[in-house]
């Protein structure tokens, strides 16, 4: 609507025009965003749907605690035992990375270390590392991967993680660990590799033998067949997991002081929820977990995180629980004094168990209603 | 109303009568019931509120589990510390009583046993259900009730459980756990009683020396006092917690068979709820409980709670659930094959207690809300 020369404008209609075009205008950009919203919305539910219909699992879990702990056992072998509770309390709850801090001051750079003896005071970082490691390897691989080692001396005490990537000879699966052999191939014929099956697999690429590698068959391993060999192709490690939902056992890293265990983050963007543990921290019942990509929860050791505060030349703080997003007390009321940390792995990945499942079950839901 | 003598008896009006009379009753009645339920949830109330008051707790929780895990260790050594991992376990939830069950047909109706050597097989349940009364025993009266044995030889390894009626020399408290002295009081003195504090006890009753008993004194112990020694009283067992709400440590009972776990309670009553744990329950997370006096949870060895089942005599069935009320898998989703007895004790206590704080907290707002 325009207003005619000559006439007199009519101020006060003309403002109700104009505001009456502003709003229209903003209604359409509302409109807008709205549309932009939605359309968002749909892609995310179609990706997971998608990654649901994959069963594929996107996130990941990861522990750190610091290797002092192994200072607290009694004799070599207990010393022993002790790092393999704290490797199935991981593979129980389906961890996919442990992070061993050294908050002693030790150096742990190198997992190689200098023999100290195995029992002896000091080199406890490395020594968990070596003996989570060697668990995590699926049997038909140590050989190869696991030389004697006097770290390893009582490894025979251990108790098996029984993980799903430890097959046995004729487990049925479409993922296998495997190591590359040492034998020359025709160039372009892809090299062969030891999937602790009765044939070896020639995989899609050429590479250095003695790689420790993550293969996929097209059918499910050991696909019957009248070849010398089963076919397969190299993938990504995560890739059981996030296409296949399987668990696939733990990666290690040695953190030389609490804060390189936030810092040295093998994911892009670093750990998006942190959870600090400690008798003093808030109750685990009256939290909820929003979902996340990667989830880090740090346990203390004898003298709790204080300590581990306390030797840390790059942290200002005394109050551990400033460094988390949540600092949760996962076993109120306690009847003892003390939680051990191998104890308290199992106690609170239990209750982030529930937490972490009703998470992600609440988006599905959420996204789904919308 | 009555009918009068040759007046015509109006049937139809008589039945309305007869009518309105019964429901008059039955309305009475209702009133009279409805009256009574009220009366008796009021005095639930005033119960829960005096238990609230006095913070006692009124429930009780058992554990029981086969001796066989021990067989399971892969030293004397590991024997010992998997009994103290037991231990602990439960002290960590505050369980009011392990139950030892035998499911190899061993006799186990004497705590004495025959001495096989420790380390070697067999003779499991007793060896268990000492190192947890050994454990549970505060550590000043244990010269006095564990004299050297065989099955104790390397309790050295094992890690205290701290509970709260552990107590050291100077720590306060309105309880603590003692041994009658061995020395001849005047009569109507009462006895003396040796509480590992700088001075005994003198309670209100002559007993026989040796006996453990609790203490209880009106000032907090040790009571800053002139006399050569403190005054006490004999309560029993169970009223640090019920009375006190303290977790005062666990009784040790052996069954000869998984049966006899539930027939030879010795509660009253026996156990209100009762728990069987599986891979093969129902999914912790959509369970919830109800307020209970006694509850049981009761884990399998090695081959499960179905190996239990088989070996009893007195049991006909082959599927364990049908003995529980509840059969819960208390770790879906579980990232090793098998989950160890002792782990999943912590792990499925972790995911109860939970359970039972809700169960308990639902009660009295519920009762509060009527
Ligand atoms: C032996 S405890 C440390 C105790 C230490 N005195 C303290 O005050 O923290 C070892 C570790 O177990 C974990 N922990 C023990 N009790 C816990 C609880 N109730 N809730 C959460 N974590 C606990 C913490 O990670 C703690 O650092
Ligand atoms: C080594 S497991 C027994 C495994 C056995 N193969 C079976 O099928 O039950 C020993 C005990 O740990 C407990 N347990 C293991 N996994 C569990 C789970 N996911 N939920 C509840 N209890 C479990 C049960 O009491 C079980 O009897």
């Amino acid at each position: 609507m325009s207003t005619q020369v000559g006439e007199r404008v009519d101020w006060k209609k003309r403002k109700a025009e104009i505001n009456e075009a502003k709003k229209q205008r903003k209604e359409a950009k509302l409109i807008k965003e709205l549309d932009k919203q939605k359309e968002e919305e749909a892609s995310e539910r179609e990706q997971l749907e998608q990654s649901q219909s994959k069963k594929g699992r996107a996130y990941t879990v990861s522990v750190a605690l610091p290797g002092s702990v192994l200072e607290n056992a009694q004799s070599p072998e207990l010393r022993t035992y002790l790092a393999g509770q704290i490797a199935r309390a991981c593979v129980v709850f389906c961890v996919d990375e442990i992070v061993v801090f050294d908050e002693q001051g030790e150096d742990v750079k190198s997992v190689e270390g200098e023999f100290k003896g195995v029992g002896k005071r000091g080199h406890a970082c490395i020594q968990l590392a070596r003996i989570l490691q060697y668990l995590e390897c699926p049997q038909y691989l140590r050989k190869c991967f696991f030389p004697k080692h006097p770290d390893l001396q009582y490894a025979g005490l251990l108790n098996p993680l029984d993980s799903p990537h430890h097959m046995r000879m004729d487990d049925e699966s479409e993922y296998r660990e495997g190591v590359v052999v040492d034998r020359t191939t025709k160039p372009g014929r892809g090299s062969l590799v030891n999937c602790g099956m009765r044939k070896e697999v020639r995989i899609d690429k050429q590479l250095k033998s003695g790689l420790r590698v993550t293969v996929h068959s097209q059918c499910v391993f050991p696909s019957p067949s009248e070849s010398k060999v089963y076919k397969g192709t190299v993938v990504a490690p995560h890739v059981p997991r996030t296409e296949g939902g399987l668990y696939w056992g733990y990666s290690v890293r040695l953190a030389s002081c609490l804060s390189a265990v936030f810092t040295e983050s093998p994911y892009e963007n670093g750990y998006d929820v942190t959870i600090g543990t400690s008798e003093k921290g808030s109750n685990i019942d009256q939290t909820t977990l929003s979902p996340f990509k990667h989830l880090l929860v740090v346990f203390g050791g004898l003298q709790g995180l204080e300590a581990s505060v306390d030797t840390d030349q790059n942290l200002d703080v005394t109050d551990p629980s400033v460094l988390f997003d949540l600092y949760l007390n996962t076993c109120p009321s306690q009847g003892s004094r003390t939680i051990r940390t191998e104890e308290a792995i199992l106690v609170s990945m239990a209750g982030l168990r529930q937490k972490i499942t009703a998470a992600f079950s609440d988006v599905s839901n959420g996204l789904l209603k919308s």
